[in-house]
């Protein structure tokens, strides 16, 4: 419909929360460097300055939605199970969450492993991503070192292959059905990821 | 070096294995859609007309790239080691090769991995990539229905998931050094793989 008073703005119930489930949408389909302040407006169906009434510009934009797989992330390491314990147990709990987190929060953590560039938010969100990493192969260390888990495997290395696993999902996980089936398919997957990097394939 | 004489063709001295390996380059940082002819040229420093002397375009460039990609794969499934024996000695045979196969030839499998779009060229080489994924598939399901593998894993969650591992390379493996140190390299991830995706990292 179109506003026939061109003095009275057009109305605008967006949050930055639904604004943001929008923008990282666009991001995602476009890439951060291809979408323009007049992408984000059209997808909106928001004017430009509506767009600012909330937000700086794109690059907060940017910051928000990072933030907020970088948040789900890095709360796991904050969870009991992630700090206390054998650390073969905790590493095993990270690996499970880190999956579930993704799932929970899939347009987000897209947007997250797909940044690249130059920009500052793009730096900062790169960096935090490698924090979280070195976190999680910290744990793996542990757990060598520990001989709960085998020493002829790089942990270093090994913390690559579970995240190109966990990761792998973005490019092909869609859910399907209702949240039930959603939560229900969630957790075979996180089981999966759990079994494959710590007990493998083959029948012991 | 400009040419004076434009009678006479600048000195082509590119061979269509040596110009594809300009083009995967160029298709890996551009994308296939991004990249024109133009840039083509400009990256191989040749003239157009000398590249459709080689070949008849853009898509026969993407053809040759991405079927160099999948000749190295489905080659693997030919091999004695993939066709006979027990289903999981067969599948290990499979993923170490996988493996090695993406690191040999990482920029052409880069480009077979980033393929999107709906070309006719695009859609055969996404058809042929599900089609060797599917024999991979079966034959993890082959090796869970002899009672080698374990049953409690879905077959296809478990592909993808290697899978998943597998093609993270081309997000972050680079070749370093000589010749016998990137073989070294790749031989060590190769058994992680393995070992990760059918032993796991926990000690029996």
């Amino acid at each position: 419909m179109v506003d026939i008073n061109p003095a009275r703005p057009r109305r605008d119930s967006y949050t930055v929360e639904t604004l943001l489930a929008v923008t990282v949408q666009v991001f995602n389909e476009r890439g951060y460097d291809g979408t323009s302040m007049e992408d984000l407006s059209r997808a909106a169906g928001i004017s430009k300055s509506s767009i600012y009434h909330h937000v700086r510009g794109k690059e907060e934009l940017l910051n928000l939605a990072v933030g907020r797989a970088l948040d789900g992330l890095f709360g796991i390491l904050d969870e009991p199970a992630a700090a206390e314990g054998p650390a073969a147990a905790r590493l095993e709990h990270v690996v499970r969450r880190t999956t579930e987190v993704l799932i929970a929060e899939l347009p987000y953590v897209t947007l997250l492993l797909r940044v690249r560039g130059n920009t500052a938010a793009e730096q900062w969100a790169l960096r935090r991503r490698r924090e979280f990493d070195h976190h999680v192969a910290e744990l793996l260390a542990a757990a060598v070192r520990s001989g709960e888990l085998r020493a002829d495997v790089d942990p270093r290395l090994a913390t690559r292959l579970i995240f190109g696993m966990i990761n792998s999902l973005v490019e092909w996980y869609r859910p399907e059905g209702d949240q039930q089936a959603a939560d229900q398919a969630a957790q075979e997957i996180a089981d999966a990821v759990v079994e494959l990097s710590l007990s493998g394939l083959r029948r012991s």
